[in-house]
């Protein structure tokens, strides 16, 4: 066999004209039955090819007893059956002519050295034929700005908001059936599980959304990089254009060692990993849950232009621990001008100096929070401050909630500074649908107090590691 | 005046047989009015004592117009009025015989000079007549053994359920109108705000809660410590029969200079906090999240006794990031026993080795899940094992939820092993669902993977440093 070219362009992955589904089609919560039912959910516009010789029919779409038969051209293959059969679709596949193929199946290089085998087997196969391979051992892609949603396992079925965050993984966990998306209200362009990356890799992601116009920020969780230099090479240049957080495991060797179990992959060393990052500006993250939070500020806020950090807050203790986490990121708190004392002491004596701790002032005057309005936008209009960490306590009782509303809409498109929020309070659907209104406005409510500041932090990093 | 002997005893606070509110009755979200709508709320079955001049009537209960004209003995007064008319106050508790007071009004020591010398005055007036105070600039406490619950701030007015954690703090932010107590399933005993602590300080609760039956763990958060010699012998004897959680606010300069305006404590250096930590036996939490969670694991959970820890997990990349995790605390992948090795590997080739991951079984064999609770059980029987962190998918579909409850009920009360465990999902209420099933089970579980971590690591902390 001739060896075709292989592209670099990973399009046929995240926008194919027509996705080919081998697999089972029996219902149950994991297989090519749920991947019909997702693509057929989500809105997919392209075509919907489910290949089996065992079914004629699934929801309603005709089944092709094999590729061949297909009449049309296919761009994508979504695969999910034994291992063992894989080459032999893969082949079927270069026949085709399909230009990638995501493999889902799993017991590879991640299983047995019998399964290392059958993964090197197909990278030649699909080489030779110029078929670009993501996974195996994958929960594949979605791309929300195309409607394209072939997910392997049956998720919430909520549809996820289109946004400019990028999640790519070497997990599954980052797939709709992992995350409520639902929850997530800054949107998502497009998701990557990795998976095994017998092809392609965490470079390739970052080459092909560095030129991706609907993602302004990637979020990466990494337990290896295949290639060091490639990694450096690449995410410097990505990073001139937008930021990319990698949350890496496999720090230590007990992780690492369970890494290569997971995925086939040899963790690099964590030391090492870190220098790269400092200089290719990629952010570091260090736990999973931050990998949902911290693109949020990149995506919705202006940058970060200094340190001077605002804080509002109607507790006082939050106040104090949110300074303790600045230090960390080099966030200094900021000093009020004095137009912002004036009307913060005209409203409450003694409350016009940082942190801004309007929780004596709410508690002493009467309706105190109808001039929460004009007290968020002095405080973002002081040229004293760079960025503002928001508390709110999203009480049921007043006009508290509807302050805070109409305090956001005041300030909305006026002030380009970041705002952080995180919200508190007796009532976690009070605390969850204020945050959602926030967020639905464009300002991001990050899940606790340090991720807020983080997100700050990170922002102050980025903007100062300008090459 | 007679120097009146000063008590030690802090039980009026949390169980008096009556309580005078002295405050304003107007309908707020703050104030008189809603401390006595919360002790009716809460089934309080002592007397309730309204005392204000301009009101006859409160919520069905008649107002005196002031502590002189009470007929019945009065344990506590609780008093939100303006910091200037404090000291009349506590002249009027005095001469009621009122045991001890707790003093929610703010513009004290945290204020200015003026505030500082306000706060000087009451203690003197106190300690002469032998009242205890708790404040002031407090949001009081919480009694969910006696449903007491005068609580200053309109609150969710869900119940707290009844446990075996005490919260101290120096902020209000653990009081019920902070934080959502209806989702908080592990339980509660006794929530204290010790504010500006002009008297009643950390040492005086850890001193109480040492002798309480109804609290088995203590969670804290200090801007400052009064006296360190006395935290130190007093935390050291605590720790012997009970275990104390401490988040430390005030650590950088920055968070210490916020502390003095927020409850006009000096903060202590943190290096000597933390010597001070190992040499009692305190375990140290870094985040005010981690108050209402890691102490769950001590509370419901058997101790630990010894570092090997097993992971029974659905996502393998999670494994991987919480041995990363595991390494800072001392825990070590258990290695399974032979038997467990034989189940796993006849429910499923492979997978029989630590971490135990029983994603590619549930997605290659049919009804899988069936087989969840003998899975469960064998590895938490396994002798090689002493704890596990559990990672489950509250997945909407088929039986699979069923069947994590089934596996609960099979090992409940069998195997003396403390298990953590934390919940994913693509659905935030099935997976929040799932979780209170769980706790109402008696078996904790953690808002992120990292603090299910956490609290193994910090039980084996507590199980290595037996004096």
């Amino acid at each position: 066999m001739k060896m075709a070219k292989v592209t670099a362009d990973l399009t046929a992955f995240f926008e194919p004209n027509s996705i080919a589904i081998i697999g089972s089609f029996r219902p149950s919560f994991f297989g090519g039955y749920v991947v019909v039912k997702s693509l057929l959910h989500g809105g997919y516009a392209g075509r919907i090819v489910p290949v089996n010789p065992s079914y004629k029919e699934v929801l309603g779409l005709p089944v092709y007893p094999s590729l061949k038969k297909v009449k049309y051209p296919v761009d994508l293959a979504l695969i999910m059956i034994n291992s063992r059969s894989v080459p032999y679709v893969i082949k079927d596949c270069a026949q085709k002519g399909v230009k990638a193929a995501i493999i889902v199946a799993d017991g590879f290089a991640e299983r047995d050295a019998q399964g290392a085998r059958l993964q090197r087997e197909i990278v030649e196969i699909a080489n030779q034929a110029g078929i670009r391979l993501m996974g195996p051992n994958t929960a594949g892609v979605v791309n929300t700005h195309k409607q394209f949603y072939p997910c392997p396992y049956e998720s919430g079925y909520d549809s996820i908001r289109q946004g400019a965050i990028a999640l790519v993984s070497q997990t599954g966990m980052t797939n709709p059936q992992a995350f409520p998306y639902s929850d997530f209200h800054c949107g998502i362009s497009k998701i990557c599980d990795l998976g095994n990356k017998c092809d392609v890799d965490e470079c390739d992601l970052l080459q092909y959304l560095a030129d991706d116009e609907s993602t302004s920020v990637v979020g990466m969780y990494l337990e290896s990089i295949k290639d060091g230099n490639r990694f450096l090479r690449i995410a410097r240049s990505i990073t001139t254009r937008k930021p990319v957080l990698v949350v890496k495991a496999g720090r230590t060797s007990q992780g690492a060692k369970a890494s290569a179990s997971h995925t086939g992959s040899m963790a690099v060393n964590d030391l090492i990993f870190d220098a790269v990052c400092r200089q290719s500006r990629v952010l570091r993250l260090d736990t999973f849950a931050e990998l949902f939070d911290v693109p949020k500020i990149f995506a919705t806020q202006p940058p970060l232009k200094g340190n001077r950090l605002g804080i509002l807050t109607i507790t006082g203790g939050m106040a104090v621990m949110a300074l303790d986490c600045c230090a960390r990121y080099g966030l200094k708190l900021a000093t009020l001008g004095k137009r912002t004392v004036s009307l913060l002491d005209s409203v409450f004596p003694g409350s016009g100096h940082m942190p801004v701790d309007i929780g004596p002032m709410m508690a002493a005057v009467r309706d105190a929070f109808s001039q929460y309005p004009d007290i968020l936008d002095a405080i973002m209009a002081d040229e004293n401050i760079d960025a503002l960490l928001h508390i709110l306590w999203a009480h049921p009782s007043g006009n508290i909630i509807e302050n805070y509303i109409r305090a956001y809409k005041r300030i909305k498109g006026k002030h380009q500074k970041p705002i952080a929020t995180w919200i508190y309070g007796p009532n976690s659907q009070a605390v969850r649908d204020l945050g959602f209104q926030l967020e639905d406005m464009g300002y991001p409510v990050f899940k606790d107090l340090d991720t807020a500041v983080k997100a700050l932090g990170l922002a102050l990093q980025y903007a100062n590691t300008q090459f």
